[in-house]
């Protein structure tokens, strides 16, 4: 089933201790779709500037990814310049170049409008109520949010929460929007504004499921789910990695002919898998190339260094 | 089989959000002990000063911890003050009374030496390589230590880590230990140290299990091992939950035949399970009330909280 996403495509300028890279490919819903097209159909709506060129368009081809709702604006892409050290768990943002991004109004292709599933990656509120009132029928709503827009567009974000299916963030966005620093108690408040089921984001830790009385249909509600992340050696470029796991989360989910307890713990697995993909190569590069069967084999190593049971399967 | 644990036997006053409690029973040796205890026998060599009393006593010989090898000093036992906000994840320490714990000379009851199990806790290198020194036949021994350690007292703790099965300390210990930031690097300089296991305690997300070509008798080297915590709604005192996560680990382990791969994912768990029960009530009232069957329940829950296939088992 086909994946509507709307957010940014991007160009970032990125330091680690691994490197530096100069305006490489990026923004979320890039990301996003590379890591969801290796389960789905995916559909871009995003805007981009004269900097964008036929090669970055064919990153995005090259996987199947219909582009025709990448807009073209006159002016410069989004440009994100950021840096990570330490134990690389935070970026610092160096500089943020909105340009054309800065009067994005996305508009929907008619070919997208039989989407079943919709991603409000990371933009303004307002725009996500917007896109999604454009598709009303769809059959799920996943999104995205971040520190910005929660603590000064609180208003138009509680439009959005109560649109959606699954609230994907990280545990600091949630402790800002719940005002709880405790993670259960935070699950709890982010859940009543809306949103049917939470998974927070806890990096190089994995991601906990948080699940209410309308996550799935019927049966008792399952208890917090926790997914593992894959400790890796190298992280040379954790840019992306969240955008990465919603892609891989979503897109399995979309692959998939119900959400049941059971896809939604393999689709925590999956947004591991891919985010752990998305650290290893700067920018897009290890996501552009990624095989099905080389994330059928991180899944089982998901699985071995999680269950008790299965040293190998 | 029996485990010997040399540590501190001390009193906490106490103040989280949840209220707060003044010298009320602890001291790393005391929530091991009482974690263990629920596993296999356990045997305690600590110091403790007047204030010890008959009741204090009695808190680990109804839980059948042989206490013969509790001395006792004249003047004031050990004495820690802390406090914890937030997020919990860490407390500040506002005082620190070694008292009768400043002139800590460890004892070995002869009753003790046939220990087949060494629990080395949080407490001078110095001690720890003494103790080990004098029960040279044990089977394994663990072991457990702190930043201040780590930074002052480098070449004691050198050799201690030369003689330790499983190290078990925390990230921010690891990373200060090896150097280095990245969770798998650090892990794989503690391990060339001396430790033939490492498990990397990450609080309320969990531990990390690490190996080596000497952690298990032949076979190839395990990957990591990741074991989830349980999100708790309310963590009432985590003061010895790290203590407690290293009895229920290594309790498991003295009851089990032999340590293999499979052996050890248990006990992560198994720590995890008595960790999240230390948590519930101040200082060490849970642990002395938890019954093993309570403690077979959540690991049931722990099971399912992060096994794909596992909903109820």
């Amino acid at each position: 089933m086909a994946i509507l996403v709307v957010g940014s495509v991007a160009f970032d300028s990125i330091a680690t201790p691994h490197g530096k890279v100069e305006h490489c490919l990026g923004g979320a819903a890039t990301y996003f779709s590379l890591a969801a097209s290796s389960f789905t159909d995916v559909r871009v709506i995003a805007v981009v500037g004269e900097d964008f060129l036929p090669e970055h368009e064919a990153v995005f081809t090259a996987r199947g990814i219909d582009t025709r709702g990448i807009e073209r604006a006159p002016g410069l892409s989004f440009h994100w310049t950021g840096a990570y050290a330490g134990t690389m768990n935070e970026a610092e943002t160096l500089g943020t170049d909105l340009n054309v991004f800065e009067r994005f109004e996305p508009k929907i292709p008619e070919a997208y409008t039989d989407s079943e599933y919709l991603f409000l990656a990371n933009i303004d509120p307002l725009l996500q109520v917007r896109v999604r009132s454009q598709m009303a029928n769809v059959r799920m709503v996943c999104g995205d949010t971040m520190n910005y827009w929660i603590s000064s567009h609180a208003e138009n974000l509680a439009k959005v929460l109560r649109e959606l299916d699954v609230l994907l963030i990280n545990d600091g966005e949630a402790r800002m929007l719940s005002g709880e620093q405790n993670s259960v108690r935070a699950a709890e408040k982010v859940l009543a504004m809306g949103p049917k089921s939470l998974v927070m984001k806890h990096g190089e830790y994995g991601a906990t499921g948080f699940f209410g009385a309308r996550s799935f249909a019927g049966g008792a509600v399952p208890r917090p789910f926790r997914a593992p992340a894959l400790p890796l050696a190298e992280v040379v470029d954790p840019t992306g990695a969240g955008d990465s796991f919603a892609g891989g989360f979503y897109g399995y989910i979309a692959s998939q002919p119900e959400l049941t307890p059971e896809v939604f713990r393999r689709a925590m697995f999956y947004g591991g898998v891919m985010g752990s993909f998305a650290c290893e190569r700067f920018g897009t590069e290890r996501l552009q190339a990624v095989t099905r069967a080389e994330i059928e084999a991180r899944f089982e190593i998901f699985r071995e260094i999680s269950h008790l049971d299965c040293a190998s399967v």
